[in-house]
């Protein structure tokens, strides 16, 4: 087994990835394999002394950009991407993981793996830090509209994924609503409450952002219009305070003395809301194990990210995912109201 | 002018409510008629020393509680709501403040005043903060479906707020979505953009959470479900953070003596978040005026409510709310693609 690793995903590429793969080595002894421009790779991997280390690199010339839409990466037929999941595809690695365009790396998983036979929509996820450690939320932007059959799929492979890798037992799945009372919510919401209550799922029923963030689920389905701005708008409230935390500690002899003081504390809130801490997060639903981190990821991200593509692969998380589609799912279907 | 306040809507009522009273007769020299169990607020509001102040109180034996729903409140038909409501109607108020249940103070205003004419569906609204000021949310939860046309209704009426309440010269309007870009959203985001644009209103085009409290709006619509997913969700985002800072701060002796001397600071980023701050949200669309408040408001968020209300008064809110419906929505129907 072995993790291919898009050596031009994250802003600051290709450094953080380089130092990521030549950890993620020593660490979890598998092998990496770099796809990039061998010409610029190559020199650059030289200097953190690798030697012994399983790494590799495949060339691939061209890089996807943050900004790339799908008629630019077509431009680029040997980008990084492509040529990394065809790696995958091709039985020359086990997973894939990036820290670039999610909209490219979720139109280029599926185009290169399909979806897992009986899974009708992929939902990209997000790992959110809450109160006592984490939730994983599907979907965060695969799918701006959804059907209450999206969620509910969403919600059986969000536990896999809950269960395998979080290592939670019977993981608790909640349905993002305006309101924690059955019958709340919007049409889509309130048409997959039954279905999720009718799933065998360990359902808890609708949680708002208060049961989220006081960590009363594991599993939070939602379509991905609503789970991106949740997403997003939550990011922007922490930076907000943290950004004015900064600035009013700054505001004052006494008050930089106490922040200097107090900075133990501070590093924990930092780490709480950190996105290195939580490395990258799954496309679940596609024919392969496609991880994708935040575009902002150090070297500690991506070395977090290889470390749970390296579990993925450890636990065989796809076969357990395909199980799971194929027998749960059907079971659903049949106990489900039609 | 005066203003009929609920003096049974907050969590700890009706402390808040009589001292916000004395405070805003005293600072806004307006009449405040409080509504609630006439032997209970008499002996407590002769405490306050409201001697010579315009305050006077209207009976009203029930209270409507939080965790009411309609079938509950038309057991109360003697409630704070209905009476202070009605007493509006009838033109012996000019407009209604409440800490109370939000879903049945929504049920109350469109039951007691009708829509204002023109207006599809009146919309919940909160002032969040952001960086630099506030922006008006619209909706946050009176409509969890929306149609475009809805949207555009509440761009209207927001940037009316904006301008009136909030004095922002030609505020800006932002549509909540998933990416940045025309041609990003759900349908409803894609249904909205091209009314917005052909609105004359100044449209800035879709936002994200980072844009939205970057302060890049001063007027942002949604529907009402998502909108209430963002507000709630950065609720607790911030609770959990600030929690997390306070916990962490009394880990050891270092960041205790810390924590003291950048109590200022901490104070600044309390302020920021501190719903006291922000005092009400009207309830646009109504044709009366309605202002709710968190339940959470002690006397100071009280206070603000009334300054406020005040405010809405002073300059004829509800006016040019109406005039803006029929004089902007008219236009806009006739240059908007059919």
């Amino acid at each position: 087994m072995s993790i291919v690793l898009d050596a031009m995903g994250s802003d600051e590429r290709p450094a953080p990835e380089l130092q990521a793969a030549v950890d993620a080595a020593r660490l979890y002894k598998e092998e990496i394999i770099l796809v990039g421009d061998e010409a610029v790779l190559k020199p650059r991997l030289a200097l953190l002394n690798p030697d012994g280390l399983p790494i590799s690199i495949v060339h691939a010339p061209e890089a996807v950009d943050m900004s790339d839409h799908i008629e630019d990466v077509r431009k680029k037929k040997d980008n990084t991407m492509r040529v990394g999941m065809d790696w995958v595809k091709a039985g020359k690695g086990s997973c894939f993981v990036t820290a670039g365009n999610t909209g490219m790396a979720m139109y280029y998983a599926v185009k290169t793996f399909r979806n897992i036979p009986g899974v009708i929509r992929p939902a990209l996820t997000s790992l959110f830090p809450v109160k006592g450690g984490h939730c994983i939320v599907c979907d965060i932007g695969a799918n701006a509209e959804c059907k209450p059959e999206y969620l509910l799929q969403f919600a059986v492979m969000g536990s896999i994924y809950a269960e395998k890798i979080l290592n939670i037992k019977n993981p608790r799945v909640g349905l993002l609503s305006n309101g924690e009372e059955a019958g709340k919510g919007n049409e889509l919401v309130k048409g997959t409450y039954p279905l999720l209550l009718a799933s065998g799922l360990n359902f808890v029923g609708n949680v708002e952002g208060k049961e989220v963030f006081n960590g009363e689920a594991d599993v939070v389905v939602t379509d991905g219009f609503t789970g991106n701005i949740m997403l997003k708008s939550t990011e922007a409230v922490a930076n907000l305070i943290m950004e004015t935390l900064k600035v009013s500690l700054k505001g004052s002899f006494r008050t930089k003395i106490g922040a200097l003081l107090a900075k133990p504390a501070f590093d924990g809130v930092k780490k709480l809301i950190d996105p290195s801490e939580i490395g990258a997060a799954p496309l679940l639903g596609v024919d392969g194990l496609v991880f994708i981190g935040h575009g902002r990821s150090d070297a500690k991200a991506m070395t977090n990210a290889l470390r749970i593509a390296h579990q993925a692969n450890e636990i065989h998380l796809i076969d357990a995912l395909r199980e799971a589609v194929q027998t749960r799912l059907a079971d659903i279907t049949r106990t489900v109201p039609a």
